[in-house]
């Protein structure tokens, strides 16, 4: 059993890919593309159904965790709105830590092969033997399409978790294992060998979010794991199964190398009684991996010391119109931005700037009102139809989401123009699917009360600026404030484009500008985006780069005179 | 003036000995062996001199800073204990943020070579034209010995900055700056050109410390500076001059190279009116560099957020001696090293951990209490005679020092041994200099109160432990809770040596194994040996490693279709 050596010729590829950031992926893009795919899908669909609860009885999901001292869980599925049944071990939260601090020993000082190895050999049976059942898990759980939670919670993250692997990998190979340093002082020659061992932080906590469970996770766990760490998962209440499924497939490949399971492990909590800051502010604590919600990611960046914290909390992400060689083929992307998974991503595009005087085009001048009503057009157009919009718009991952559209609605209407109503759209396959069409709000750059910061959800809002330079002055400067992961631009003016390029530099979100065509604009490509910058609130975990992976490992020098010396 | 050019030679073989971590610097080791040297040190010697206040007026030492609004200065020579009166601008903070931030543009956006390539016509110039100035800088305000200053203070910390320059520029060219990326999205194809912009987090605060002013400040700011970021320099009010002196290297090189002075700026303080608190919460603090004590340590660690932190604070260094084939060539070096500075070094050891049953030596077992009385006498056949203690006692930088002595010698006659009783040695050349031979105590492990935890200056403890495994473990224990850099050990017995290793590199010192002979055991080699771990409470400057350097930037990408594709 060498794993290094059988994953060897991925990892090298990979290297290159992250090295120079071209497209790569040793996974097909499309379910359909899955080797045997049917069957895998069938086997995949009924490995899922099988974690349900039935007839009103649940059903256990046992990890074998220590301090176990009952079972909790209390998931809803986003498409059927009925309880998913399944139960947690809930485990004492200083059993959990006692058991992941001895398991980091021999983990901790097994060779850079054999832990990346086994993490490797972990994605892999992850890929060959779960993905669709984590597909489903995720559909069930998070509210993603079926196309999305294969690609955006499969493959993609599987593509991540090697990045992070890659680059950890990159971080503990830059220290020389040993030296032999010779040097006179006056007349007397010392010689020393020197030994640099590379210890870990640690435990680390790495919380999950509900609508996005396994993108963040994996790269996270595996950039911990990789330096020598053991990692606590703490997924979001209402999105468990897929984690548990990860979690369960680390603990049996770790066991099967040789090392102690609680390497890795589950701390699922509910939502009235939730376990968070608990974690974060446990004294075992040595590394936070957070993604959720700005608030609490505020919370952990100030209170988690002395844990190292990486974090991605919310995009206050901004697009900016400016001028069009063709503006429908714009609008025409940015719609389907806004609809794919109900813009729940945190990098989905929210709001808007438009200048006053219009967008040029080669046609002249669209008059501002045209262009947020031909926006408003594309929109509706792609969510009319319920088929098309089940695999664009997918599921509502929490109601308090419609909650919050109907409240940001009222508000619209009183300060601003509503120009897209949003209402439940029929599922075609879940009749009692939680689903919504976007919110859009017309409003001008007085109303910053209401746009700025995330709100989470179908909701974006075209924004009325004084002018071009208006509009890129009010953009970033959101995004410097209120944080930003990814930011879109439309314009023909190479100056134009060149002062948005170094503003949104300094405000510190991606940007992608004049894309039009098939691509969703804020798709990230593993190997070749980063992910959130560091430079605002958004967080500061720009999966993956050394930052991300160097500071999760220290070195411990020892040095004795040389044995074999003159 | 291609300086990048100028320097690559020793950059590159700098790499080579940061990869490898052998023995090497372009330095001479001692200042007999400067080019020129007696020119050079009596050029050193009146360059400092010409510096100082005379006949009761003070001297001002102009920076051009912007938003100065007067002068101070307090710096008294451990020497002479009189006053240098040297004045230093004091400026407004703000307009040294303000200045800063606006000086980040142009430098920011320079090439990683020209950036490089200033970086090191400053170490240059700094070696060339100052170093004895500045040697002369530190014996009068750090009180360090002439042959210290030159080397700890001079080309050890050169190195140090060197080598931070290395790690810097590997971080950065981890980042591929543009890449093409090809994919087809259904039938469509997109090619995208991305850009991955540096960019620097913002400006630096980097404080400096009283007893050791350069060591830790040059690596800071290079490693800041090579990223992008500005400095402001914030030295300890006793020890100002030599980061002046260093300050206006700086801007002079910078200025010659086109950039901003404003990229460097001394914020000079009183110790009756401290800034240190107002510059690590101001809102354009982006990175703190902080060396100091614990107590502000943890407070710069708690309240800097959300400012990176890189802290060094102080260690409670540890020596376990178990046995030795020559015990009298262990105490040589342990006695030499407790003297070296008055033990004025993080790096100092302070705690001497010895099993009541006493140290195994080929004669036969020593007994506890002689261990400690021929470790005494060894000291005190050190410190006897004027001119070899002023070599290397030096003298003591602060009078709080002397009080802390004091207190300590009182506490350690009721509780334990006086094993050395402090007392002041005529320095030879400086009939005032404020001077003292070391405070020995002897203790058990019940008086843990009384050496756990830093006492700074020339105080150590000999520590009477139940057994060889009880010294070993309350040693490694005391550093896991109070922190400590480094640790020394004497034992025959690779069983016991491999545990040590093990506890040390756990608790996060670095651990010194059997040394004897002319190098002192605290030496720290540049590009050889690490400082603090990051794994105790001594702090996370590890200068320097990737994970010093990689999160002072940060990577804004921005992608758009390619302009010349099919």
């Amino acid at each position: 059993m060498n794993w290094y050596a059988e994953h060897l010729p991925l990892l090298e590829r990979a290297r290159q890919a992250c090295a120079e950031r071209h497209c790569w992926s040793p996974y097909p893009e499309i379910p359909g593309k899955y080797p045997n795919a049917d069957q895998a899908q069938a086997d995949g669909k009924q490995a899922f159904e099988a974690h349900l609860g039935q007839d009103g009885r649940s059903r256990q999901f046992a990890l074998n965790q220590p301090g176990q001292v009952g079972w909790l869980g209390e998931e809803i599925s986003p498409y059927t709105q009925q309880a998913l049944g399944i139960e947690y071990p809930r485990c004492k939260v200083d059993a959990l830590f006692d058991a992941a601090e001895q398991a980091i020993g021999r983990w901790s000082q097994a060779s850079i092969q054999e832990r990346l190895g086994a993490l490797m050999q972990v994605l892999d049976v992850i890929y060959k033997e779960h993905l669709f059942e984590i597909t489903h898990a995720v559909m069930h759980t998070a509210g993603q399409s079926y196309n999305m939670a294969y690609a955006g919670s499969g493959v993609n993250a599987l593509d991540r978790g090697i990045e992070a692997l890659v680059h950890a990998e990159q971080a503990l190979r830059s220290v020389a294992p040993t030296a032999r340093w010779e040097r006179s002082f006056g007349p007397s020659h010392i010689s020393l060998e020197k030994t640099y061992r590379l210890v870990p932080r640690g435990v680390a906590v790495c919380f999950t979010c509900a609508s996005f469970p396994t993108w963040n996770a994996w790269p996270s766990m595996m950039a911990s794991l990789a330096t020598g760490n053991a990692v606590i998962v703490k997924p979001h209440p209402a999105s468990v199964l897929p984690m548990a499924i990860s979690v369960r497939v680390f603990r049996q490949v770790l066991a099967q190398a040789g090392f102690d399971p609680n390497l890795v492990t589950l701390a699922v909590d509910s939502s009235a009684e939730p376990l968070g800051k608990i974690l974060v502010q446990h004294p075992k604590t040595a590394i936070v991996d957070f993604i959720g919600s700005v608030q609490f990611g505020l919370w952990v960046e100030k209170n988690a010391h002395p844990a190292l914290t990486f974090t991605e909390t919310a995009g206050n992400n901004t697009v900016v119109l400016e001028s069009a060689d063709d503006l429908d083929a714009a609008l025409r992307s940015l719609a389907t931005t806004l609809c794919i998974f109900s813009a729940q991503m945190c990098t989905s595009p929210q709001n808007i700037y438009i200048p006053r005087q219009g967008v040029r085009t080669p046609q002249g001048m669209v008059a501002f009102q045209e262009v947020g009503q031909r926006l408003a057009a594309a929109v509706a157009a792609l969510t009319r139809e319920p088929k098309k919009a089940a695999m664009i718009l997918a599921t509502i991952q929490s109601p308090q989401t419609l909650a919050l559209l109907e409240q940001l609605k009222q508000q619209g209407q009183r300060v601003g123009q509503v120009l897209l109503e949003p209402a439940p759209y029929p599922h075609p396959e879940f009749p009692n699917a939680r689903t919504s069409t976007p919110l859009m709000l017309q409003v001008s750059t007085r109303e910053r009360e209401l746009y700025a910061g995330e709100r989470f959800g179908p909701v974006s809002f075209v924004i009325e600026c004084n002018s071009a330079q208006d509009a890129l002055a009010q953009a970033s400067a959101d995004v410097r404030e209120f944080g930003g992961l990814t930011a879109f631009l439309y314009s023909t003016d190479e100056n134009y484009i060149d002062q948005a390029e170094q503003a949104y530099a300094r405000a510190g979100a991606q940007l992608t500008t004049n894309l039009t065509g098939a691509m969703p604009l804020n798709f990230a490509a593993a190997y070749s985006d980063y992910h959130v910058t560091g430079l605002n609130r958004a967080g500061n975990a720009s999966l993956t780069n050394l930052a991300f992976v160097s500071s999760r490992f220290c070195i411990a020098p020892s040095r004795r005179p040389s044995r074999q010396t003159a």
